[in-house]
């Protein structure tokens, strides 16, 4: 047989990360280039009891069909949950729970965007938001993220020169790659820029809740009362990725038209993992259980800063980060990243390019990611002291 | 703010079926319309038993994030299983593992189909998968069932005279909603035909396993050493529709794209429920479990074939069907077939009118399903009795 691929799907390729991910799960790898939770922060005993008790007293509720829209006791949880702690979410909003933050990028996408639309994203961004963009050909343009922010007059120029602009698509908190959070004023002008525009915001906060320095800002779907943000959360990095429970605050008008999508694509998420999450946030101690991520990640950044005080000093600097998974770090001008990250690979360390997470792979990139949620104390010591050691062996 | 919707979206209706669901659920209803498994055929102590070991002894397998194309160990045994049992699949062939069936149906379109391009199917055929590739802007064309299976000479016709097939879809057994087996004879006449014009076909399979009467037939995919067929399974009905596993069977140049566009939707489908899966079919004893699930439901269509006999004589008829969750009815000429079912759905008894099954829901239709797996028998009893007196009643 000869296939005959649709056209949006001939010019995809898998993700860098993913293909990474593969080979980084291979043995004597250091994996700095993964995403994944550490894992002494699942929260076992909790997910275990919870389970137990769901399977031996309501099990036909765990495994029957039930609402494409999810489980209607987490929906109606998350929404007060979000309103209360966040101040997010207006009476016009409802709550979609998906599979993963993922498939949230994904509805929504399909909900707004016809083939050739263009979707605004910070330059660097997530790579498999970008893919999913992609995937229904959308046409992405990247405005340039700055130490505090995405660059405002960057976004308001985009918004005034790009054609069928459908939304802007930001991570604000410790963003993935760049590690940056964008600053309260910055949240203000861009809000208010979209809604003058007529454009909507896409916020994806999946790691909002791992600040461990610094303040909390609100979020930007908490300055909207319009209607303007579609809110994307998720339980990958709070509870646990491999559960795929994420899930979307918005406007009920595009809400409805994402069940329909999801209709179509999964019928409804597994509904095991949404009572546990539910189940999680009600009965038993969920801030402890943040606190106690958040201190996790805290002695782990502290891990990765001072082996990169020792090794990276002064070839290589990163961006202060205060809270997520990943560190941003750029080599010195002239150095070859691929190269470097070749090296790293051949050494078995293996960290992400920068140019995975521009919207055109082939632009001039000087940084690499390092995750240190997944690595152990002893692999991020490892794997920054041979990084460093690459540098200075390229520095010549 | 001002929505401006995907065109594909802007004409998608939320499921007939899901939306009929919503109210069936309400207190008093018999609910003929749904497709559930029968509660007391989900296999209660074996997933308690088995989550209790997951989660006590390697729970960071179930949780952390796994691979896109599903838990290798379930791939792997799928591939052997289908191949030793059924006959299907060749050296070519590769499993991916999905969040249930219907998202094969929207991974393949997505992987084939550009917008405008034709998908031939069944008439009357599942409405979800229907909508799934209405949502890629499928131009549908539908081919007449007849008693043993899709029309041989319309799905030539079709072949010969549609532009830009991208695949045939067909449910051979216990089609949902008529409740058809399509022949042997009428498989072979099938591939052949789509072989040789380079059609993909879709072969999805929900309820093979289903069979209470009768014999086994060959699915299309046990034909085809060619890459021909895309098979699609599912354990919804089988294990839990509420752990949303499914998986296709099919060429590896497909699959692989197939993955690609699964990491934008998803990253990938529930873990927990996909161990669960493997070790269903590894740790226990399977056969046994789907003997006693065709006891269920040989028993619960006699019920409903009873009180049809009972009931529906002379005014209503039905198709003869030997495994699967439906009977598809048929008013005599002349009765209005909406008005028939509102009036069900007054006297508090749900069922599915057939025009939702219709690639045109403007096409007439003097057909409507009945499900017999999820109500009671005194339900169907109830449900059937009053159906029968509505018809009467409405003949006069």
């Amino acid at each position: 047989m000869n296939y005959q691929f649709s056209q949006r799907v001939k010019d995809l390729k898998p993700s860098a990360i993913r293909e990474i991910l593969k080979n980084s799960s291979a043995p004597g790898v250091i994996p700095l280039s993964a995403g994944n939770p550490a894992p002494d922060a699942f929260p076992y005993e909790d997910i275990r009891t919870l389970s137990e008790s769901l399977l031996a007293d309501t099990p036909v509720e765990a495994l029957q069909y039930s609402l494409t829209e999810g489980y209607a006791p987490l929906r109606e949880y998350l929404k007060k949950y979000m309103a209360e702690k966040y101040g997010l979410g207006t009476d016009n909003d409802q709550v979609i729970i998906t599979s993963g933050a993922q498939q949230v990028m994904d509805l929504l996408t399909k909900t707004l965007l016809n083939e050739g639309d263009t979707v605004l994203c910070e330059a660097p961004s997530f790579i498999g938001s970008l893919n999913t963009f992609r995937s229904y050909r959308a046409r992405l343009c990247g405005v340039p993220m700055e130490e505090d922010g995405v660059s405002v007059e960057g976004l308001a120029k985009a918004l005034d020169t790009e054609k069928n602009i459908k939304y802007f698509y930001t991570i604000p908190n410790f963003q993935n790659p760049s590690g940056v959070t964008m600053s309260l004023e910055k949240r203000k002008r861009v809000y208010e820029l979209c809604r003058d525009r007529g454009v909507l915001i896409l916020e994806d906060n999946p790691y909002g809740d791992l600040r461990f320095a610094g303040e909390d800002l609100p979020s930007i779907k908490a300055l909207d009362q319009e209607g303007v943000v579609m809110y994307a959360g998720s339980f990958s990095k709070v509870i646990s990725p491999g559960m795929r429970v994420g899930y979307a605050v918005g406007p009920q008008e595009v809400i409805q038209k994402m069940v329909v999508c999801k209709q179509g694509e999964d019928v409804h998420s597994n509904i095991w993992a949404q009572i546990i999450c539910h189940r999680m946030l009600t009965q038993r101690d969920y801030e402890a259980h943040l606190r106690r991520l958040r201190e996790i990640y805290r002695r782990k950044s502290a891990v990765l800063l001072q082996a990169m005080e020792e090794h990276f000093r002064p070839l290589i600097s990163w961006n202060p980060f205060e809270g997520g998974l990943f560190a941003w770090c750029t080599l010195p001008k002239g150095m070859d990243m691929l190269d470097f990250v070749k090296r790293g690979a051949e050494r078995k360390v293996c960290v992400v390019p920068g140019t995975a997470f521009l919207t055109d792979e082939a632009e001039p990139c000087q940084s690499f990611r390092i995750n240190f949620s997944t690595p152990t104390d002893e692999q991020l010591k490892e794997g920054v002291r041979i990084l460093g050691e690459i540098a200075r062996e390229m520095q010549g």
